[in-house]
């Protein structure tokens, strides 16, 4: 009798009672996702010091702040890219998001965020997915407005500040077909649907378009699917910053790549961004409450911070000033630790907060700067992306100077 | 735990001792498929002498041969599309074939000669779908050979006289994409694994490809898949000539069109085309005796009947003269029943080798007569074929007069 096996041996790690997959991230130790564990279970090196020094000296110029306080915290061969790299070969990077939403929340835009520092620091090209038909078929949308939500996303994306003439943008109803389509039929006969059920903990309850969606997502990590950028560089190395949650398309795409003459594609992976209310794993598009926008108000902004920002705060002042915050469980600390670029200052908000001489009220009143500061620069620089500006990103095109 | 179920109510009819999918075609009736169960458990409607009748006067000239001798033997709402086309109402035509060899068989023409039939009596369009990703996942072939044998396969297609402005061949992985790829992403939103895998008998471990592929076959039923042909068109009715093993693509395809929107294709579909080593279901390409192929000479097609056309003809000339020959299993005589035109000839064949008038050799010569001429006309309209006809053929273009 065909069936579709659910192992032990899962990507979800359910017996760490973890659940991590591209769709649901959960953890039953209070919702605090054990990346220790995770590090283990998925097989992942952990970036250190001396890795993060090494992109230093070969990038010439300090590093990301989300890497050297380790919120890109774990990667796969990404030692390997700098190897290459350091003999003067090039590589590409790749990611992505699924359009689920009008705009993209603060947690979103962490990986566009480290693209386009990686982009800048390395010369190198950049492939963003839009996997509108991922949104389509989870999310109930219709083709029409999940194609919308990509460009409106898109715009978003582009705010983030990449440069044209290195950056292709592609959204999967847009792009699929050709040498892409190709690769994802090659892609679909190396992987058994038992294989592809129990990485992603699909059922067969399932509707068949879910089973069928890893590959596409998998695929752009190999360069023969961008004919106009990388012909005859079948070669060519690719990176990819994103979430672990994304992890289990790339582990599969790793196992596939040498069965099909492509190189493994490289991950450098962040934790996830946690929750305005509460660090439950990852971030949730869908309940405003638990997010901060790109196009949340001044106002909007204060009032989520102020309202729903959970704090690792004492119970009264003198227990604070006593004791000092749980900077562990607090997310204004966390956040600040995302976009406070002031390393001094972020380190004595931490020392003063942590030893109860800063209370809540203080770190959220600096946080809401940050954030106000960096959404109207955001929303300044999306202002000026016009449907143009879109079309030009997602023409399929040659990026002559890609490399340079 | 999720599983994929194998159903006793599958249609691949196991219950019957018969299995029909579009790859395994089986019998354990001495490999003699039971056509009345077939209409019986698929809930076909047979195609009576009162509807070949009705072809004949709205169409103004004789049926075709395979309509007149039962060849196409069931529809699902061809009477609908009848009706329609009595108001007034147009339609358009789909077929198509898997590449998976160098020229086709004469059991491939078969469809192919009746959608040529269709087109021109009812001066319609006609689509034809080259699945070489089908056969590139099934068969282990890659991709660059697939799309090679989809073209050589295009050349016999064409060189069955299809009208240039009526007709678009297209392959999977040439025309992948745009709106026929949003349509299979609708179509997959509406299927569960489960009953992928019970409709096709898919296991768990098959390739993901398997599972993935059923809509891609699907879809083309649906105008809208045909932006440059049908934009605006949304309503117009699909009518599919097709062997009775491809059911299971577009009862699917039924199943699923009212809930996006589409009319239910209708179809008229044909028992299968005997092998010539007698009849164990559905040719197959892979074995070259137990077919002709397009490409043989006169000389091999002379030695294959002569050798392995199996005999309805008794063990010895006496017996035979007393007993006459088992036209039931005569392949001789099945094949001249597929491409004799001349009907009075046809009659007198079967009534005089039925009373052991007429012998084995003698009715094998008559069917080397018919089969080299058939095959030779083949030849020659073939050699007229280029790949600039073909890129003609294939070229995504409107059709200004498709409906004249």
């Amino acid at each position: 009798m065909p069936e579709i096996v659910d192992s032990r041996d899962s990507a979800t790690m359910k017996e760490d009672h973890q659940v991590i997959s591209p769709w649901v991230v959960s953890s039953k130790h209070g919702g605090k996702i054990d990346y220790d564990k995770v590090i283990d279970r998925f097989g992942f090196q952990r970036i250190d010091e001396t890795l993060v020094e090494r992109v230093e000296r070969l990038t010439g110029r300090p590093a990301h702040a989300f890497l050297r306080r380790g919120i890109f915290f774990a990667h796969r061969d990404f030692d390997k890219i700098l190897d290459a790299y350091e003999r003067g070969e090039k590589f590409y990077l790749y990611t992505g998001i699924g359009p689920s939403s009008e705009a993209l929340h603060l947690g979103h835009l962490v990986p566009f965020m480290f693209a386009r520092y990686l982009q800048d620091a390395f010369k190198v090209p950049l492939v963003i997915q839009l996997s509108d038909d991922e949104k389509c078929m989870w999310n109930n949308l219709s083709v029409e407005e999940s194609k919308r939500l990509a460009r409106e996303n898109a715009k978003d994306i582009i705010a983030c500040g990449f440069e044209k003439t290195r950056t292709f943008i592609f959204s999967n109803f847009s792009y699929l077909g050709g040498v892409f389509y190709e690769n994802i039929v090659r892609f679909r006969t190396c992987v058994t649907a038992n294989k592809a059920v129990d990485t992603f903990g699909f059922g067969g309850e399932d509707h068949m378009g879910k089973i069928t969606f890893p590959p596409i997502q998998a695929v752009p990590s190999f360069p023969s699917s961008f004919p106009h950028l990388f012909s005859g560089k079948d070669n060519l190395s690719c990176l990819i910053p994103c979430a672990i949650d994304q992890d289990p398309y790339f582990k599969m795409a790793r196992d596939v790549a040498p069965s099909l003459g492509y190189q493994k594609p490289a991950l450098i992976e962040s934790l996830f961004f946690p929750d305005l209310q509460g660090e439950t794993g990852k971030m949730s598009a869908s309940d405003p409450i638990s997010a901060i926008y790109v196009i949340d108000s001044d106002k909007e902004i204060k009032t989520k911070v102020n309202k729903y920002a959970f704090s690792g705060g004492q119970d009264s002042i003198e227990n604070h000033r006593k004791y000092g915050a749980n900077l562990e469980v607090d997310i204004s600390m966390k956040y600040l630790g995302f976009f406070l670029e002031d390393e001094a200052e972020l380190e004595d908000i931490k020392k003063e907060y942590g030893a109860g001489r800063l209370l809540t009220g203080e770190v959220k009143k600096r946080l809401i700067e940050v954030l106000s500061g960096l959404v109207e620069r955001h929303r300044k620089a999306r202002a000026a992306v016009t449907d143009e500006t879109v079309d030009e990103f997602m023409a399929v095109r040659p990026l002559p100077h890609m490399f340079d």
